[in-house]
């Protein structure tokens, strides 16, 4: 299945000169998204995972399913303030300023195998922050899977020695 | 299997005197959260569901992997200026001052039988709001799951006419 056909690029979003890409359309056909979803249930399947982990909010719409697929546990990273319990903190940088993600502290056991899932690669700043989270609390970053890479941005060299997929690029 | 036993509750989150239920510890366990979503699997298959509609980001969480489980699609409500296309919007009182959800326009097909998920039914603003965004593009809400209700915040009964499940009940 050509999954490009279902992604809408959007101009001038959020701020002037961006091409969007907007996977809501894709999510919105029910076969593109379980298709979609398989994919990286198939990848994640031969790196045995042990748990699912994704930013929210777009993380959370491909790691779920995911998670769900393979019977294993959703841990979410989200913005700091937003998660009731002890958590841990890791910073990164934006355009302009600094972000903080966090998870809770008990939310990965040491030495689980972990799949990162996030909807898109940009500059990387996101994920390598999630990364940090998961290694933090012991866990093994066995894959990283997106549904989009911005290849342009080269997200990926940031990535460097991580089992990285990307079922569209751009 | 008695999916409380997963439930956390946080005293004095996000303010003193809430006794805060925490569904992370639920969704960190794959059994558990692979049930509950089962549970909610079943109960939408009864409906002939065509789609699923989940407010962000814990509507997320739980509407992803029914929609994955059923092969239908998912359509994101997130708060406003978060959708990259021309929207519609519903506002909703909250404790202090109003908020605004919205759906993409083109993210539900006039007829459609929507199911609509949630973590959490507490006062019902938010579903409220969830529901007339559904009926405005012309979709039938066919039927409304949570996870968790709070009964003593009565928020069913501003659902009175709709076909709600909640998994668990406080």
């Amino acid at each position: 299945m050509d999954l490009k056909q279902f992604i809408t690029i959007v101009p001038d979003w959020p701020t002037e000169g961006v091409l969007f890409k907007d996977i809501t359309t894709l999510m919105d056909n029910g076969e593109a998204y379980h298709y979609a979803t398989d994919q990286i249930v198939n990848y994640a399947k031969e790196r045995q995972i042990d748990l699912v982990v994704g930013p929210e909010a777009r993380g959370f719409i491909i790691g779920c399913p995911v998670a769900y697929a393979l019977g294993v546990g959703f841990a979410p990273v989200r913005k700091e303030g937003k998660l009731p319990r002890e958590t841990i903190k890791a910073t990164y940088g934006k355009e302009y300023g600094k972000d903080s993600l966090t998870i809770h502290k008990d939310a990965i056991k040491p030495g689980q195998r972990v799949l990162i899932t996030d909807d898109l690669l940009a500059t990387g700043g996101t994920i390598l922050a999630t990364i940090e989270l998961v290694e933090k609390l012991g866990g093994i970053v066995a894959g990283i899977a997106f549904l989009i890479e911005l290849s342009y941005l080269n997200g990926k060299e940031k990535l460097d020695g991580y089992d990285v997929v990307s079922l569209m690029k751009f």
